[in-house]
């Protein structure tokens, strides 16, 4: 019988450990990230992430292909960044993914880009409420974790 | 003998407990806010404030006279807010505070404006370096926290 390893983080799912290796490369990239930001009324997206320059990335992470064949909104995502990537493990068959989107490939712990998303910039408006909504999505979690007795806004 | 009431927070200093009574009324104003932003070298604010509107508030907690006697900066973070304010606890001399500022009473838990600080508007580009660095170090003290194994950049 197979001894599982020890567990990468107990209480995440699949999609979220292929998040946190995602976000740390961006890390890595000089790139910032928060999760499960929501652009618009009915979208969430799984990373945002930005840039020194203001780059906005958005990277949806798939742990399968029941995953990603479920997904009937990635293409809403693509007015609200700069660059549009899926994440998937290497197990996973990336000849489904479109070839107009980029490509990365992650497990818990790290992350790589293979493919990178074609840029269509954002106009300076989206930027702007881009840049705000993740930085008040950002502070307001952070501000739930430093002082979780008082967190009523989340 | 007096026995010391409990602890609002053992780890913080008298500043920091200012701070956390202030962000908890920003929040309650639809603010969101960050602790100990540098808008440039050689300058740390205690608590930016960003508003539903793009707002940029500073806010400066100040312990006691002597906390407030040591400041010889801050009128260099004028430039970098749409407002300016002082939080003090309620023993604090208010007095010795010039008129052109706010002024914030506050204890650990909560906190109320007395005087708004007048506003000087920031330019475009200006509030666009602001909230993109309130983003930047939101993010990157969130991810510090919510993995703690890599935060090799903080």
């Amino acid at each position: 019988m197979d001894v599982p390893a020890e567990s990468p983080s107990p209480g995440l799912q699949p999609g979220q450990l292929l998040a946190r290796g995602v976000c740390r490369h961006m890390l890595s990239l000089g790139f910032a990230t928060v999760e499960e930001l929501v652009p618009t009324g009915g979208l969430r997206v799984d990373v945002m992430a930005l840039g020194p320059k203001g780059e906005v990335w958005v990277i949806e992470c798939k742990s399968s292909r029941a995953d990603y064949m479920a997904d009937h909104k990635w293409q809403g995502y693509l007015p609200w960044c700069d660059r549009f990537f899926w994440a998937v493990g290497q197990d996973f068959p990336a000849e489904l993914l479109p070839d107009e989107t980029g490509l990365i490939i992650a497990d818990p712990y790290d992350a790589e880009i293979l493919r990178m998303g074609p840029e269509t910039r954002l106009s300076g408006a989206r930027r702007k409420v881009m840049v705000q909504k993740f930085a008040r999505h950002a502070a307001l979690r952070l501000q739930a974790l430093r002082d979780p007795q008082h967190s009523g806004l989340l």
